[in-house]
């Protein structure tokens, strides 16, 4: 299936996407798929991200060509960090830095979406657990996040991780084609093959530690590639059956 | 006010603390007090972490002589990270780490319950937006903190914040007493007076990136006196005016 979540007057509401057409449902996909009867033109909708995170877990530096351009070398475990819910945005929503930051950077990523309460998953089991896929920006102040060392500060201002357009089981999130793009320029491109973590080991890896939800998000790295955006840019993050998530810098 | 949140039947409210007695209200304190008519006696109640947070965000070595004690100098900046809400725990819970976890360590420390929306908050107005004051236990799997370089992991374990006892507004959080007791031997002691940056200037610094929720949590960093825990332990973070926040080690 592919959900959306879309703003209904003021409302945030769940919904299945059938071609060009958003049923709606009476509340989260992962309580129950219950339509609420109506039907709305995608066309006409504002999609919301389609998550409700309590905590969106990111892995740092999980393809090799991009932990070779951070120069830091390649750890052997994930390396985890979180994004706080005041960094989620929707596609086609704005992306402003404070004033203070000096390099706004894009990190195209593919995102898992947690259906159902997830503690010491086993590798095997892992798509018990998971909604579905889909896009992630991991908009990062990179200047802010070398200077302080802990990444905390300069992943998770507000408005600093955008998600969407879809979620979506209908793919194999073990091999997509993964592209950013800056302004039409394609800037970072990858398979999701290339994952020195595969998703099956980085869901038994944080669930040995942390519940997920559901409705959290694990997000699984950046290709190479990863560069400054300014305000006027159009950042945009494609997956293979997924869609694209687009942005404008503000 | 002092203001506590117990299990009432299976669900959590939250109560005025008066005297001995709890007056549970309709809603949260920050969205305005309403008694529902209702009185408990506070022996009866089961105590929950006084917070609902949709993030905590800590303070990382904001003690001189817990920076010098790890090793690490003295940060010019406040150094923040994130404890997911899955590290929520209250009042006489159990702390428990997975079986990996060599290095089980408390940190005491004084922490902020927000009670108002706040962005970009000024110094000078940072009062505005604080429900109160209580104890939090910045439990930290050590040997993965520093394994990691990254602190999440070590930091964001099920369980690793507890909360409480109360939250409350009748202290001036600028020059509390602190302590850290293990199985009744006194292991950490400052004052909050000590802190190298100041609350107003943690709320100011935070929200010029990070817009807070009422419910969330700010925590102010811990005393020098860091040390291992073990099952059967009793951990208790005792703060002037505030009470006593004990948790036994499984």
């Amino acid at each position: 299936m592919k959900y959306v979540r879309i703003d209904r007057a003021g409302t945030p509401v769940w919904g299945v996407l059938q071609g060009e057409l958003v049923r709606t449902l009476t509340g989260a996909p992962y309580e129950g798929i219950c339509y609420d009867g109506e039907s709305l033109p995608l066309a006409d909708c504002r999609l919301l991200a389609p998550c409700e995170p309590t905590k969106i877990v990111c892995i740092g530096k999980n393809y090799y060509d991009h932990a070779i351009e951070m120069g830091e070398g390649v750890p052997e475990r994930p390396i985890l960090f979180l994004k706080a819910p005041n960094t989620l945005n929707r596609p086609e929503g704005p992306l402003h830095a404070p004033d203070f930051v000096q390099r706004l950077e894009y990190e195209g990523e593919l995102a898992v979406v947690i259906g159902r309460r997830a503690k010491d998953v086993k590798e095997e089991d892992f798509a018990d657990y998971i909604l579905g896929y889909t896009c992630l920006n991991d908009v990062t102040a990179r200047d802010i996040q070398k200077g302080d060392g802990q990444w905390t500060r300069g992943k998770s201002m507000d408005g600093f991780a955008p998600v969407g357009p879809i979620v979506t089981d209908e793919v194999d999130g073990s091999d997509l084609a993964i592209q950013t793009r800056l302004n039409g320029r394609v800037v970072q491109q990858g398979r999701t093959a290339q994952f020195m973590h595969k998703i099956p080991e980085l869901l038994a890896f944080i669930t040995a530690s942390m519940t997920l939800e559901p409705g959290d998000v694990v997000t699984t790295g950046t290709p190479a590639g990863v560069g400054t955006m300014h305000p006027g840019d159009v950042v945009e993050v494609e997956i293979e059956g997924i869609g694209v998530l687009r942005n404008h810098v503000v």
